[in-house]
């Protein structure tokens, strides 16, 4: 059993777009704008973290904050301003917006050479179609795992549980097409799948995005399996200084024994999300002329 | 076991289409531009029964035909004055073209409002996220088909075989959307596919869109299962009079017996296609305010 570490790929990661970056004769570095709207505690965490990584890494990271009260007119044109604004190379929304505002609108008028998140249905088509497309981060970003470790997945099983847009779904398209990594024979469950665990225990890859806690156990799955947890939950533990532990969609300690390669939660996708997002932008960066 | 009778669906959505296109006050009728570039007698069939359906229905039917020399930028040009003519609706491009000219470029240059064959990245992207958009003929139709027996679909194992742009990719995604038809545990299977009869013996529902004559045989299905079959294949037969018989992707005298419902081919999905394309005009066309 090998854990995959997450935090150490996406420090090699970020660290090989650095030194690509110096390489670059430009002017300027690559921008990545960030609009958040109102206040969420939570948000302004990841935010902060985010434009952290970007001066880390020689990036410029900037927040585009917006009250509460913002219009989605007004919102939009805001979001029209850094399409047109040549210095802006990668635009996203942190999420969630105050109900007034339609989220699918927000996403479609961000300019899909900027969609840095990619969400925008243009890079969702190309990413189907297996064409070049700036990736949503946390699917891009277990490509990443999944290619560092080097491993093998061309007619394999790979069962991936939850079909959100954001990861379970454009998963499953990307562990199906045929490419490196890719070329699975994917079954997409989710919550009206009946008998989880026939799947899970036929598959030789497991992509958990569920978002329930421990929701795989040892008995459900195959030795050898590949397991890759996205999930994230936050529970109380009395033997811990802050009260609470990390765990994910996969029960650790039944599944890892059983597992050839397992993502601890945390330090294992989490990392590689922001990794990707910077990969992206950076792209975005490379292709500008200006 | 019961016969899926696409003829006779495709006639009653057209019927219908052409009933409520009648009650609509506008002064012109939904038309489709149809693209072809040099001369393939196979396709010259296709094109002109898509024009006899229009007529037949109420709808205009326009063949634009141009040279195979045309180059790649006049075709783009064409494209883009028929996404200006307010007076079509629909616009499809009828394959292959010649190898100077991009298909993704030419895909990618019909407006999303008017690409009725729903194979533009925005309308597979919109899909992908659940969104309303305009769907790929085919797996439209299939949709269609399920609607129309009610066959129930949630929870239920979809195996999908093949993984075109046209019909396979799309339609595993349609399957496992939070929708109905939809809600299923998706298993898309394709060319890296290994123990392909493990995943088929458990399906509740196989859509085979293969490309291979006969590649599902009886031993492969269990007992009950519907059967969808895309494929359509020529073989000799010197028991007909034209010397030949079509065939799909399934073995039907083997299959069928085990069935719940099954396409023939032909008569099965074939003549949806057409149903749908128009079915999109249709849809273009209302919202058009012209």
């Amino acid at each position: 059993m090998k854990i995959i570490d997450g935090k150490s790929v996406s420090e090699h990661l970020l660290a090989d777009i650095s030194l690509k970056l110096q390489s670059q004769k430009k002017n300027r570095s690559p921008h990545l704008a960030i609009i958040m709207v109102g206040k969420h505690p939570a948000s302004e965490t990841y935010v902060n973290a985010k434009i952290k990584t970007c001066e880390k890494y020689g990036f410029k990271g900037t927040l585009y904050h917006f009250p509460e009260t913002i219009t989605e007119k007004k919102l939009l044109d805001e979001i029209q301003k850094l399409n047109d604004y040549h210095e802006v190379d990668g635009i996203i929304v942190q999420l969630p917006l105050p109900k007034h505002i339609s989220e699918n609108q927000v996403i479609e008028t961000i300019s899909p050479q900027k969609d840095v998140d990619g969400f925008h249905p243009v890079n969702i088509g190309k990413m189907a179609k297996n064409l070049p497309a700036l990736l949503p981060a946390t699917p891009g970003g277990i490509l990443e795992l999944l290619k560092f470790y080097q491993i093998e997945t061309a007619g394999k099983h790979c069962v991936v549980i939850g079909r959100s847009n954001i990861v379970g779904f454009p998963m499953s398209i990307l562990m199906g097409r045929n490419s490196y990594p890719g070329n699975c024979t994917v079954t997409m469950c989710h919550s009206k799948t009946q008998n989880l665990e026939f799947y899970t225990q036929n598959a030789d890859i497991i992509i958990a995005a569920a978002g329930q806690p421990e929701l795989i156990k040892g008995n459900m799955v195959k030795e050898g399996v590949v397991v890759i947890d996205v999930g994230i939950h936050r529970v109380p533990d009395k033997t811990k200084k802050s009260g609470f532990k990390l765990i994910g969609d996969v029960e650790f300690d039944t599944v890892a024994p059983k597992s050839s390669f397992i993502t601890p939660v945390p330090g294992g996708v989490g990392p590689m999300t922001i990794a990707v997002l910077l990969k992206n932008t950076f792209e975005t960066w490379l292709q500008s002329n200006k």
